[in-house]
């Protein structure tokens, strides 16, 4: 007879002519205004005992009695705030690894994470490493993870990234700043309740609803594109286009970018970001700049690859009064270029599915230095 | 210190006060023209051992040799072919679990449904009850089912119903149709193929259609309705209109119809149907009537509870070419009118959906009757 072992190794020869992606969604979901009140009996029934504690790891931004008197906390569970002021490390990720295995005798029953992508990659990566031996940087790639993550649960408390959806955790290692994109990296609940973004400051809004912006164009617009992204990235960026060109009460804004996000991020599930996102990964590995607003920076420049969207672009950022930074990348000594320019042509990926299969062709070291140098 | 049992206990309390429901999404889907050529890569890390087969259960119109070359059969695994002419029976499921049990000394490894909503509710229902004790009626409801199902799979082979994302298998039962709703009912796994609705007749192609444009119709004007399921409904009627009133390569409309069915089911998922929806449940209960035409039938009727809906179906109607049967109810006597009626009312939360909560003062029995007489 043979054992299910057997027919695993079998598996790992046959899935190498696999030609469609099998995608893993998450598996649960919970969507409202006020539905934070419902955690508690989520984590229930997913306590592995009262030894095994949930760890939350929440945003600095809710460091108040306020929103602790909210968390469920029972037993040895903890809260760990974490500024979200840099973007998520491999060696952060490394630390609170160490934290958490010296802290208890038992693994913990799960992670919650609470906040914006930061936190949201934070909770997938630490849930990943601790069931998973070494460090973080050991699985930036590509189906890297060989064990499941511990069950993790992913709270967004701004609207736009995505990571509630999406099967990468995105860190800024010592080498690179890649995601750890496997299978066990998506979140096994999500609670989605708009109610967090209410307080979200207007830049930090816009930045990162263009995260979601941006996503849409990329995977409408990429090679990559099938139908099934495609009917998500037409949702997220009809969504996109209320929340930023009309008027709308803020209730229903709230909802709707949380949605967009949510179908955003399916929709690059499938597909795959491009040459914005290739290029804001340079941006920031070497200066540090975050996520959302990096995005912008680089999208700004980007017409001639993405006519239509680069409009819109301008005109919701006219609507909204937003003043991107400037002379970023003024001063910027050539090694610098050059770090930029292969940390963002080593995403070949999304270069790909941005441009076609020659696209080593179309976007050259040069033609790339040249439009970094207008950011 | 307390066990994982007891919080279980405290769980089952505390969730009674439970104002949100958190939505068991379908965790791993493939799609793609011809990804069912990767059903067998799929199964295999999921095979429990050499013994443990994995059941097929096929609509019967594709008992061919060619189709059966294409199934990924290993060790004793089977195909069962399954008339879809009637729609599927409470003793069906239980007569197909007691064939298994018998024929087997081992559970299935899994239970794959491949056709439409008969067949894909059928692997749902089966791989319940190999799970859990009693008879399928014993489950029709809301919440029913104690134990999780056996691992099962969805392969829709013609699109509209949503069964591939429900959290439903609507079966006839001997006192009503109703579906097993439950957590433990999503498929574990969907392959999305649309090659295989390359040959449904034009009728059957409609009829189903049609169930996710009436999904979409009594969703969005549903009182239950959010943002979360609003985003899916408006994206799924979207894909219905280019389906059905545009003229589309029939590739793209085939990829196109597929998609709006998962988002039409997934509309329903925070949502509910409504009258359309709880007629044509009387109707396919006392003649048998399958779901998608009774669905037609129904709705045709139903211009002041779904005035646009309506309008957009005649328009989908005469692009087609397609003519409804009549006098369905003609010779009908009241004690039938009275069943039909019944079953239809009993269905409380879609008609709470439809008409709010005092459903009950605007649809009486005798105004149903009369909906009824004109079918």
């Amino acid at each position: 007879m043979k054992t299910a072992k057997d027919l695993k190794k079998q598996e790992a020869i046959s899935t190498d002519k696999t030609a469609f992606r099998n995608f893993p969604m998450v598996p649960r979901v919970i969507f409202g205004s006020g539905c934070f009140s419902q955690l508690g009996d989520i984590l229930l029934p997913m306590r592995k005992s009262s030894e095994a504690p949930f760890i939350f790891l929440v945003d600095d931004y809710f460091e108040n009695e306020d929103f602790v008197a909210k968390v469920p906390l029972m037993f040895n569970d903890t809260v760990i705030f974490i500024s979200a002021d840099e973007e998520p490390k491999t060696a952060q990720v490394d630390a609170l690894v160490s934290r958490i295995r010296e802290k208890y005798n038992e693994l913990p029953s799960g992670i919650i994470g609470i906040g914006g992508g930061t936190l949201l990659d934070l909770a997938k990566a630490v849930s990943i490493l601790l069931n998973n031996k070494g460090l973080a940087k050991d699985y930036q790639g590509w189906d890297l993870v060989n064990k499941p993550a511990l069950y993790h649960v992913g709270v967004p408390t701004i609207s736009g990234t995505g990571a509630e959806v999406s099967r990468t955790t995105v860190l800024l290692g010592p080498e690179r700043k890649l995601g750890i994109n496997s299978d066990f990296t998506t979140f096994d609940q999500v609670l989605l309740d708009p109610d967090f973004t209410k307080s979200v400051p207007t830049e930090q809004w816009f930045y990162t609803g263009m995260d979601c912006f941006i996503h849409c164009v990329e995977s409408l617009t990429g090679t990559y594109l099938n139908a099934f992204s495609q009917s998500y990235g037409e949702k997220a960026m009809e969504l996109c286009k209320e929340v930023f060109l009309e008027d709308i009460p803020d209730a229903e804004s709230r909802d709707k970018l949380m949605m967009a996000s949510w179908h955003g991020g399916m929709s690059i599930a499938y597909s795959q970001v491009g040459v914005a996102h290739a290029m804001s990964y340079g941006l920031s590995y070497l200066l540090g700049v975050k996520h959302g607003v990096g995005n912008c920076l680089v999208f700004q420049h980007l017409e001639e690859f993405y006519p239509e969207g680069v409009k819109l672009f301008d005109q919701m950022m006219e609507k909204h009064g937003i003043a991107l930074p400037k002379g970023i990348c003024a001063d910027l000594t050539q090694n610098d270029f050059d770090v930029m320019v292969n940390i963002s042509l080593g995403l070949e990926p999304l270069w790909e599915n941005a441009l076609g299969k020659d696209w080593k062709t179309i976007m050259t070291p040069e033609r790339l230095q040249e439009l970094y140098q207008k950011i």
